[in-house]
């Protein structure tokens, strides 16, 4: 297909963006080098433009026969469908690089390689990982993923503990939380995790059948309390480099193979943040197989799996911080019992944040697909109640949380 | 006096150093402006060195008569007294200027003047309180200060309160947060408070007589956590703009006035650290005053009123947050229980991070005069050992302390 003349999109064009297939093909060319052969050899190459694009464009550039391919993405400094009245940092694609190449450095077999990026034309040429499909639709379609909870438990293990101030020198880190700094998509996180979910918020998307469940929480005032605390962690706590999106729609697999993707949201937060964030992927999943059409054996045991996928991440998690914790170079953190200290709020910080996105993503603006699947509004009402019941216990009970074990089986509550 | 020659000192010469008593008088002359009518006018100005000048040039310019002066400081890029061996960012120079106007603009009584900043010259020029002494000199004399509790409280709710995240816009905040970023400065706090005082580090002074205390201090592994956790919230939690060394020695005080100096550690840090700071200097001078030289009554009611001093700086504080929170703009933050929420958060900081203070202060690298002012070794151990025992039940017990009539209750038996 042919790249869109940006002049005929609502929004503006702009000097750094590309002007025609040839122009993304020639950059790809140019970048990826030595990276992929049989991608710089080929004398011919093509061009499709991929991704919903409402912030990004993203192309495939492949050769004829498919055989090889990369990924080249270019961020609007505005929402697309919008235009300049919305403007959008292009800083987010220079974090987006630099976040991957950390995660690269710590997790490489989860990341897309990221063949080049450049400043001036805020873009990225990145590894094709189409082999791979999108988790939300893994999840659907009840698909096993047995090596999905380990993998994922690594993940954030090696990167939340690289970038924590355990492993780093504190100069190099404070230049590294300086360096992820990007108020504006920080922003996005603060309004629709911490703000809009918690009031009639005209952003809110609400399933009719729901409202009253909507209604009632909004009126929770020890919740509301529990919920500014976290916000203001999630503000002044530069624990660690967050992946910072870490939801379903940012994961991509194939039998026993996982790629984590977009972290565009990269910035220092609270460890808690990530985890709970994938946390919550799992068990959003798990409240939408409850009520997803299927025999009721095959469901009840999916949900049994994605339970489990969550106390294998965790298990796997905390295993391997401690193991990284136990060689700290600073002698303050090498006491015994820091690591395990340190694990504790991590954990609690990770309900907090879990009940938060099962919250937001019930009568928030953004859905998730597996509950959307739901035709029948009384229906998903029945597994969105379970998110929001399961959501709220979450963020009141996490001080009181701390074995893992009795956090599945509250989750286990609500999902029976 | 004239000033040293820079080329005659340890520490070699540089570019924007003054260099001589008519570059300083020159200097000051003309940053303080229309700011000092009388101090501008004069045809004649003198100056003198003040101060211990290991990092800073200290200088008095005045009138003949006296009867008007300034102080101008100029900062070093090294520790002077070792040489380029030791470099110290300049960047503190620059901080200290621009927490000081921050200061001024929250609680102008409190803090001297600032005539101007210039930072070619690394230099300050400010007013002058040569007319207060150090609040050091005052607790060693007993002096009665009957409005300090409430000017700490009122320095402390101001500033921690306007440079939070409930005060400040996202997108301010952590452009304020890069700005006063300052790693030198920071790592001499990481080092003297949370990691020499808690093991035999060379840097320790110890006063033979508490050598034991010490030594079985060092093997407290449960206390060690604890530390831990407050140099990792040090590090990690920039709630508020701190004044980062607030004991007694940056405080000046006079019959009914304060003023607070030397703000060149200031960063964003948790709130809980200066509250700490200032409340330690407090239980510091009582610590030292069971054992001075005196009336028994009199030691009896100084510790008694030092004492009260510390339970009315909390309580205005509180008072003064909670009244200014409740006008928060920011919708999330505006929720009741909220600010109640965070000042207990800020509590069981405070206590921690005093607690650290009474032990560095006891046992680390840098003492304090009402302590170091027990000449007899034994005498001043018995003191000491008030301050150390204290200041471990502080950091321990912080969790289950939320009120301030407890906590005071607790320092009082430490005292008793």
């Amino acid at each position: 297909m042919t790249v869109q003349d940006p002049h005929a999109s609502q929004a503006p064009s702009i000097e750094y963006q590309f002007r025609d297939d040839a122009d993304v093909i020639a950059f790809a060319r140019q970048h990826v080098g030595d990276q992929l052969p049989a991608f710089t050899v080929a004398s011919e190459l093509q061009v499709e433009e991929i991704g919903d694009g409402n912030i990004n464009y993203v192309y495939r550039v492949c050769t004829p026969d498919r055989s090889a391919s990369v990924i080249v993405k270019q961020g609007l400094p505005w929402v697309r469908i919008i235009g300049e009245s919305w403007p959008l940092s292009l800083v987010r694609v220079r974090i987006e690089a630099e976040t991957l190449q950390f995660e690269a450095d710590c997790a490489p077999e989860l990341v897309p390689v990221l063949y080049h990026f450049d400043e001036s034309r805020s873009a990225i040429v990145m590894e094709d990982i189409g082999d791979h499909r999108n988790l939300r639709h893994a999840f659907l379609e009840r698909a096993s993923l047995p090596r999905l909870g380990e993998q994922m438990g690594h993940f954030l293990a090696t990167s939340l503990y690289r970038s924590s101030d355990l492993a780093l020198d504190a100069h190099v880190k404070k230049s590294r939380v300086a360096r992820f700094t990007n108020p504006d998509q920080c922003k996005i996180t603060e309004d629709l995790f911490f703000l809009d979910p918690f009031c009639d918020h005209e952003r809110n998307s609400i399933n009719p059948a729901l409202r009253a469940d909507a209604e009632a929480l909004w009126q929770d005032a020890a919740l509301k309390v529990e919920v500014a605390e976290l916000k203001q962690r999630f503000l002044s706590a530069p624990e660690a480099l967050l992946h910072g999106d870490l939801h379903a729609g940012s994961i991509f697999v194939r039998e026993d193979s996982t790629k984590v993707i977009d972290p565009e949201f990269g910035f220092f937060g609270p460890a808690g943040f990530d985890i709970g964030s994938w946390l919550a992927a799992l068990w959003l999943a798990a409240c939408a197989h409850t009520e997803l059409e299927g025999e009721q054996g095959d469901k009840r045991d999916y949900v049994a799996q994605l339970r489990a996928q969550a106390v294998t991440s965790w298990e796997r998690f905390a295993r391997e911080y401690r193991e990284q914790a136990a060689l700290t170079p600073d002698a303050s953190f090498a006491a015994p019992g820091v690591a395990e200290r340190l694990l504790a709020r991590m954990l609690r910080d990770a309900l907090g944040y879990a009940g938060c996105e099962l919250i937001r993503r019930t009568i928030g603006l953004a859905h998730v697909l597996e509950l959307e699947s739901i035709s029948d509004e009384t229906t998903r009402a029945r597994a969105e109640r379970r998110a929001l019941a399961l959501g709220r216990e979450l963020i009141m009970a996490r001080d009181s949380l701390s074995d893992i074990d009795a956090i599945d089986a509250l989750v286990a509550r609500h999902l029976a």
